[in-house]
């Protein structure tokens, strides 16, 4: 059977019928999940922990495009997105809803195809689907999640904790995804001027993957735990590394010295952004979609994260008068901007 | 200062003033949300209470048409869809996550409007406002709202208990939300063609406000604490009175006889179903939108509900092989099929 060529039409099958043939193989995971799908609502129990809760939106044309991205990535993607803000309080996430709006050119193996990656995250992150809602639009596809995550007692960290002396952290590498879009999107323009050109897109596997299947940092959640560090604030980089900065820093009313030097780029990223001419600290700064973590620590932490590969510290908390600052390689330096920094451009 | 000629642009404010602007009035009202809008997640705690959870999601041109539904409306009901599924879950909601896509149409005025519904309607049923996502769509817009509610260990109920000889009841009156609909698009098609023409709309104005700004029946909840009752199942009318009973039957794996003479309806919505040439058990059956609760009650606890105006008895619950019926005025059993049931037409 090619599944090239099936094209089952969701009428066909009706609403209850679609639902019916994407739920119908989901296994709850979490204790803390009493009743998943099939009624009003989701029962859950989270008996002492609190609880975390996120949403994300996602349309078509704006945060993506079916033309380069495969329905599976998409779904899979949508799902990490939210994860990564559960993650960026320090909590574990334990379940989703996922609403999905479905104009008529979607058959039902293109919302299976959906559904597979909104599956296979679940389960490579321990997430129960418990509910949610298929519907149709007029034109194009809309992607709306919500996630519960669990987390002890004041172990929650916020965006608003970090104090002057405390170290500016970041997991990963940033400015992959954005260089990942910026080839998707040279391509795509190729492909729309004559259709039998192959896409250019040998070597680099690392961005696209950064691009169309990234993932959480679920790890790094477990890592302070075993380190026995709790950062003083977090935030994940969904906007960009400028933008999160700034967010974290007037919430905490703070200032901070970021240095270009230490900001972790991928060397793919970099020959990328050196072959489309674009500053790959640019990407850094303002690519956004990395979902790497940015967190502060108290310096008495230092010892504890200084030899992990898995954390780069790339400045430190000032007071609120000293502003928000790139310090330049050359040592000058200049105001963050969240809307885009353009460096020798 | 005439509202209806300013018209503030969206990318004016930025996505991040618009936030500001449209959650800066929200004081939290729940000792279970611990904290709200602006982090990566709220947080949350329900102590030794189970948690509920329910998505929904509406689409401009299939949901809602702009033409006839004011914003303030449409914000007001998308809050009201959610809170109705978790009072069928016999909880009581206490956090809202609202996500919108929105399109270049739209002002920041237009927003705010949207905003001033869901506010109202967060206001008027004691609910946080705690997060969610505001992005741009490149037509039309969504709305995607999941709702928290807290709930005593094992008062949950479910569509799934529904026994043999128990008593089918409902709230209210039904099919009102849809000859509400039937009259706003008859008069937008009359409109359509003549915009000096007047809406003909005197004295329909129950079945107006049971489509355009609809409750959800929280009081319910309440009666049923003090009646000392748990129903054996529930569900709320969102898709038509047949849907849900079958939905129910199924889930509870019984049969039921629902009576044509005992379906609660309203003077206006019979009367216009007459001047529309509708069969108003039409209305009533497939019509959906009441967003009344259905349930089951054990025939002892008949005494405690018999005289409360409230709710109506309009059947009982069978054997699975007795099938799910009809019961017409005649006396004739007609099995309820799903996707309507035309009796006369």
């Amino acid at each position: 059977m090619n599944k090239e060529i099936q094209q089952t039409s969701i009428s066909e099958l009706g609403e209850f019928g679609l639902i019916e043939r994407i739920t119908k193989d989901i296994q709850l995971k979490n204790s803390s999940t009493v009743k998943g799908v099939g009624d009003d609502a989701a029962i859950l129990d989270f008996k002492d922990k609190q609880v975390v809760m996120s949403s994300d939106l996602l349309t078509e044309g704006v945060h993506f495009n079916l033309m380069y991205a495969p329905l599976k990535h998409l779904g899979y993607k949508a799902v990490i997105v939210n994860l990564s803000d559960v993650y960026a309080m320090n909590a574990i996430p334990k379940q989703i809803t996922v609403n999905i709006a479905l104009s008529g050119k979607f058959s039902v193996e293109a919302v299976e195809e959906l559904y597979a990656g909104i599956h296979l995250a679940c389960e490579k992150y321990g997430v129960d689907l418990v509910g949610g809602d298929t519907t149709s639009s007029l034109t194009g596809l809309t992607i709306s999640i919500t996630v519960l995550g669990e987390v002890e007692k004041d172990a929650a960290v916020l965006r608003s904790g970090a104090k002057p002396n405390d170290l500016l952290c970041v997991t990963g590498d940033l400015g992959g995804a954005y260089m990942g879009l910026q080839l998707l999107e040279r391509e795509n323009e190729v492909y729309k001027v004559n259709a039998k050109m192959q896409p250019q897109m040998e070597g680099y596997d690392y961005i696209l993957e950064r691009q169309l299947k990234p993932e959480a940092r679920q790890d790094i959640v477990s890592a302070f735990q075993k380190l026995e560090i709790k950062p003083t604030s977090m935030i994940d980089i969904s906007d960009g590394l400028s933008s999160e900065i700034i967010h974290l820093c007037k919430n905490s009313k703070v200032g901070c010295n970021l240095y270009e030097e230490k900001i972790p780029m991928d060397e793919q990223t970099k020959e990328m952004a050196e072959e489309m001419n674009i500053n790959p600290l640019v990407a850094a700064l303002n690519g956004g979609e990395d979902y790497e973590l940015l967190f502060t620590i108290s310096q008495n932490d230092y010892e504890k994260i200084k030899t992990d590969p898995d954390f780069t510290i790339i400045g430190h908390i000032t007071e609120t008068a000293d502003g928000i600052n790139l310090i330049t390689t050359g040592g000058s330096a200049i105001p963050l901007v969240a809307q885009g920094w353009n460096h020798g451009k």
